[in-house]
């Protein structure tokens, strides 16, 4: 196999070298970064390449060869990844998170690998441990922020993991500025340019990705058709654009991307939008995808069960009466409130999600890079294979706790008021209440009510020794 | 009146365009970004300038005159914003948010105008416009909160604020997304390293100036005492450090900076905190200063009224025995608790708070200017004047947030919530699980464990029999 490494072109008359770095994005996906392709040709012209190359060490090979190896890896290793995505999805929702948290750290690897490609020369090694310092501090902030919030019951009554529930933010903070000051204390003059793009650029990587990538997590929390039905639409609609593309295209879209065209994008909008619903009315059959993870060890055979969301649940719209039908008239047709949401969805995925690829694309035009990495052998970086992946899953999330959410009242939340926000006579004082109102609505027996009774007057006794 | 600008600097000897230059920062609070007087001396030899400067139009000064003028300037402008600032500060909350808005806005403009310096040739209107488009989405996204979480009880029950409430997350995320796409669609091949440099540069700006600005704003609705006194504390230490560092200075302290001496800093540290604590005596006798807004219409002569948060009010410490003294002494002192925080924030202002100004100080000299702007004469911008302010008041925010604020529950709502909205099982579970809070707590002796014991076995056989 011959695996075509970033910056390591073939031997052989320029031309050649272009069709093989083009022949490795020749599948499908083509349509979402192709517009990378030609910094290539600006970054040394195809003499250059030649002159730059070292001897070759394998015997040349035709073009035809070339592709049908690129080809093959590409297509081993998309199957690879669709074979592990499935399998994860299917075997709960820790496995999915961690897949996530993968992608997340390799992307964030990737990025800010190369803002420093041109300053590689200088090691500052304050600088490089500092970057993993930042994705540090700000994925505890986050997973903390993320388990504070789904797993309350069981943060709050632990006494090693309350002080840090409590004060989370405030640690947090404290790790940033510990972090902000180091990075100050090794300012150094002649590298300053270096050490303050380097900030703003981990900066802008923590909050393009991994912030983004975490909201992602979120949706897995909320439900698996949260997180699966954004990324199977954003992947399916580059599918779409690509071959709406190369059927009817015509005009050009995007300065930048020459090969995306107006066609491609409205027609993979439409057939989004079609197998959006079918997929949507596929997923929703499954409890376990549409359930909020009530239990971490559920996989798709054990299964989840809950009381879906209203939105999952059919309901009857009857249309407006239209003026030019004979009165009485009035159509009615019987849905999902999902399948609106879906449509939503697949619109967000097909107009808007691309400028994420699209941006991306300029990033590695900026930098004069075709790829963002070789993480995923015969398809680039991961971050090439994630770029609309992060903004869709941040609408995702907005979009289901604006619309979709329910807050309901939990134990968790409940308790969390009790625990932080009463004092202990006053939480004496509810557990009181709330024994009480159990025994009167009988759903406390009287044997009970005998314990209670004496578990009140060693509540008054441990009041008044106390206090 | 000769005020000298950025970059335009007075003809005559080399040597004397540095002491003009240096003269503007002579009074007191040198100290706290003269670390980047020197870049003009890296930027061009005073031999060029006396090529570069243009034609006298005025006859030559001499160093004492010039010394004395900006002396002047600079002393009339202190006055102008120290009486400015404490007429905000006693016509009402308001008013001291307007002065923080404009204080953010004009940062922002002053640090999104360094960075396009060097392509100021290059003007590429869109940019420009998006820069003020970010700022726009970014504080109606935080005002928006803020006006959501202190106003709650107006902005619910508002036929038109509501949908504006209940969405706002949303409406703010749709707002940035369309920026982003007028981004993307806007980029240029030729322009995309200044425009990802603009796009980076921006949300820096807008997360180091305008999101910690804005946290100061939320202390001022908590209480005018914690913007306040975070912010004297930080303008107090720098003079402390400057008096202390001129007499007692040996040791440098960061390389950036010269004339910082870690003399200066330990000095300013330890009168920061008798400062700190005097100035909180004061202050806390006012409860204008120590009550949150409950009244925007309050001023110094209406005054507010509430319940002192409990870290107002005087508590009696008594000192751990101590080995060496004799059987039955003990040392006891009344004070109030928020004399503690108070050190702890004059803490965080002298020793940490500074990192912010020599942050500022680095990129000054990364970017070889010397100082950002001239938004106040003889001062220069306003970022030279706020950069250890920002970090200070998130400080301030996060640590009221984490110790200080009473989250306002009672038993009474409390109880509602757990009898309305959760069912018998989950009310168990909540008693449980304040229960087992309030034994780890060491609230609840052992003697009542064991009855909790006996309590748990009913809860299973209850609910075993139950569900």
């Amino acid at each position: 196999m011959t695996k075509p490494r970033r910056g390591v072109r073939f031997p052989g008359r320029g031309v050649n070298g272009h069709v093989s770095s083009d022949g490795r994005r020749s599948s499908f996906s083509e349509i979402s970064e192709d517009g990378s392709g030609s910094p290539v040709k600006t970054k040394s012209s195809p003499q250059l390449d030649d002159i730059n190359e070292k001897a070759p060490e394998r015997p040349q090979m035709s073009d035809y060869e070339k592709k049908k190896a690129n080809f093959l890896t590409r297509t081993f290793w998309t199957f690879v990844m669709i074979g592990g995505f499935f399998a994860a999805l299917f075997s709960g929702h820790i496995y999915i998170i961690a897949c996530i948290t993968a992608v997340q750290i390799v992307s964030f690897k990737e990025v800010i690998a190369i803002a420093s490609v041109p300053s590689r020369a200088r090691q500052l090694r304050p600088t490089k441990s500092l970057n993993w310092y930042w994705l540090a501090t700000t994925m505890y902030f986050l997973y903390g922020e993320t388990v504070i919030y789904y797993f309350k019951h069981i943060v709050l009554v632990d006494k090693v993991l309350l002080p840090l529930a409590t004060h989370h933010r405030f640690i947090s903070f404290v790790l940033y500025v510990i972090g902000f000051v180091f990075f100050v204390a090794n300012l150094k003059a002649g590298h300053l340019k270096f050490q303050f793009t380097n900030f703003a650029w981990t900066h802008m990587a923590l909050y393009l990705i991994v912030v983004q990538a975490h909201f992602v997590m979120n949706n897995v929390f909320e439900g698996m058709i949260w997180f699966f039905l954004p990324a199977a639409l954003v992947i399916t609609n580059d599918i779409f654009a690509y071959i709406c593309g190369i059927t009817f295209g015509r005009t050009q879209l995007i300065k930048l991307s020459p090969k995306k065209t107006v066609e491609g994008f409205i027609g993979a909008w439409i057939m989004t939008i079609i197998w959006a619903v079918f997929l949507t009315n596929v997923l929703m059959r499954s409890k376990y995808f549409i359930c909020p993870v009530n239990d971490l060890g559920a996989s798709i055979f054990t299964g989840l069960e809950c009381d879906p969301n209203p939105v999952f649940l059919p309901h009857t719209y009857t249309l407006p009466y239209l003026f030019f039908l004979p009165e009485g008239t009035s159509f009615s047709f019987t849905t999902e409130p999902m399948q609106f949401h879906a449509i939503v969805l697949a619109t967000f995925a097909s107009l808007i999600a691309p400028f994420g690829g699209f941006f991306a694309s300029g990033l590695k035009r900026t930098f004069k890079i075709k790829d963002f990495g070789d993480s995923i052998p015969g398809h680039g970086g991961m971050t090439d294979r994630m770029d609309c992946q992060f903004i869709m899953g941040f609408f995702a999330f907005i979009y289901y706790q604006t619309f979709i959410a329910q807050h309901k009242v939990n134990v968790g939340n409940v308790m969390e008021l009790a625990i932080t926000g009463l004092a202990p006579e006053e939480q004496i004082e509810l557990i009181k209440g709330v024994s009480r109102y159990l025994v009167n609505q009988g759903v406390w027996g009287p044997e009970v009510s005998i314990c209670l009774s004496q578990f009140y007057k060693m509540f008054a006794n441990q009041l008044s020794s106390g206090s």
